[in-house]
């Protein structure tokens, strides 16, 4: 069962459940807070790239938990974006990616919310929590990763807070543009380094309802 | 052979050899940028933190290189302050900790060195380059090894320089004693959390030695 509050989301996860001929892949809008399940219907939750967008991620997690039978089990994969840093790092280029992490929490988002994984997992009431980093570090022994991460990834997710870093007057638009364009470049130079580090959180729902 | 620039620290290596009745290790008092060696003669050269504090990392790594034999190799070891990142991140806690990195940066280091081992060892010359980040991520599932690296490594490293901190003016007293007591405060905290890479580089040096 695939969730999302967009409309335009399922839209593409149903096209491409179609086109991959997946039978078992159901498609639901709903808001998380106010999920349309009987409790404790399901085995496993599978969260990806979610909670960074929730202002009550804690909140979030609790309401899907509830969905969740006793003893199932949460997979949760979140990025963090402080785990960010790349050489060469002009000032140009960390305040565009600096522009990114403000403008997600102006949205009521929290990107660095890699690093709170277990505590927020514990808070939830989760059992067993194990969180794992899973560090990206590429440099130009590896271009084809550059290009897959960097130049066409990481990049254009900066490039895409633009308009409204302009708008928040974070940049103007030519250290907006060399930030940008340094991204680029060291995307294609031999001395082009570039780390980002998601973690991966599992967790179990306690037998015990007493939380619930 | 260990090799230092300080006799307090040439010092401290005799002891611990002989404490340990290592019969092999020998201690030798040298500038990195005028060995004392004919070239050529080491098979192997091993670089720990070394880097971080050289105004002119790349002359360094050239002027051990010269006096390893060609085919010989190299492990490179060094961190990255960048690579720092931790919850709760109160404003002064990571204050705090920028001013680690400022106040290297003021005696010529670089402690943001990591990210650019692989560019620093191709520059000097070497081959079959393969850097690895090795990262320390712990959590409150972890209490000793929170206990080891941020209790009693990392606080330490930072109060480390609060002296210098204070002269360049970079937090008041007040901003600086909250910022300490926050990263302790964060050693103690079930929802504390702390990331910090190291970076370890492995090279040869050609056999061809036009480049000498």
């Amino acid at each position: 069962m695939a969730l999302d509050i967009a409309a335009a989301s399922l839209q593409q996860a149903r096209a491409l459940a179609e086109a991959q001929a997946w039978p078992n892949v159901g498609q639901l809008q709903a808001d998380i807070y106010a999920l349309p399940f009987p409790p404790a219907g399901f085995d496993h939750l599978f969260i990806s790239y979610l909670l960074e967008h929730l202002p009550d991620p804690l909140g979030g997690l609790l309401a899907l938990k509830k969905g969740l039978k006793p003893g199932g089990s949460v997979v949760v994969v979140e990025g963090d974006h402080g785990s960010c840093y790349f050489h060469p790092a002009t000032a140009e280029a960390q305040r565009a990616w600096q522009a990114l992490i403000t403008v997600q929490a102006a949205l009521g988002g929290n990107s660095l919310i890699g690093r709170e994984l277990y505590p927020l997992l514990r808070q939830a009431g989760f059992q067993n929590v194990v969180v794992s980093p899973r560090m990206v570090y590429i440099d130009h022994s590896q271009p084809e990763l550059m290009d897959l991460f960097v130049r066409r990834t990481i990049n254009p997710m900066v490039e895409g807070v633009k308009e409204q870093a302009m708008a928040m007057g974070l940049l103007d638009q030519a250290a907006w543009q060399k930030g940008i364009d340094d991204l680029y470049r060291l995307a294609d130079s031999p001395a082009g380094t570039f780390c980002y580090t998601f973690f991966k959180a599992v967790a179990v729902k306690p037998l015990e309802r007493g939380e619930e």
